[in-house]
């Protein structure tokens, strides 16, 4: 699935609820789920479920911003590092 | 861009690292990134930028667990809200 057409689903579901509750209140949603994020990567479980959760979430932000998501990450992780260019990276800091 | 496409991309230039640092610390980036993409929203910009790099480590996180992002993703947001089934959604709690 291309990640605008899932940016595209998310909003034919959800627009009109993440308009109502606001950028905020949906950015608090989204620390939420990075919470249970968090909680599954220390129990060791359900860290599929949550990363599609927080994924989520932070299509709902985006769609309030306005923001094509998969132009952003074209635009940051194009085709090798950011930072050294490199195909895998090569930079010092782990 | 394939969700999926996207995170063979992030194996290719970042699992070597991400599998050095392990999966707790790659857990820390996420959250660390997290608070960036607050603090954008907060003021107002960059926002599209820190949108990119929070689904960049939850991506490496994904790897680092052998978890298909996109296959995640389809099973819990198909075509409809995953509470109600409706789609627009038609839940009561925004």
């Amino acid at each position: 699935m291309e990640i605008r057409e899932f940016q595209n689903m998310i909003a034919e579901i959800y627009l009109h609820r993440d308009l109502q509750r606001g950028l905020e209140k949906t950015m608090l949603w989204v620390v939420e789920e990075v919470g249970e994020l968090a909680e599954a990567v220390r129990k060791g479980e359900n860290i599929g479920e949550e990363i599609a959760d927080v994924i989520a979430w932070i299509i709902s932000l985006a769609n309030l911003c306005r923001i094509d998501v998969e132009k952003e990450i074209l635009k940051k992780y194009p085709m090798s590092c950011k930072k050294c260019g490199k195909k895998p990276c090569e930079c010092d800091d782990v």
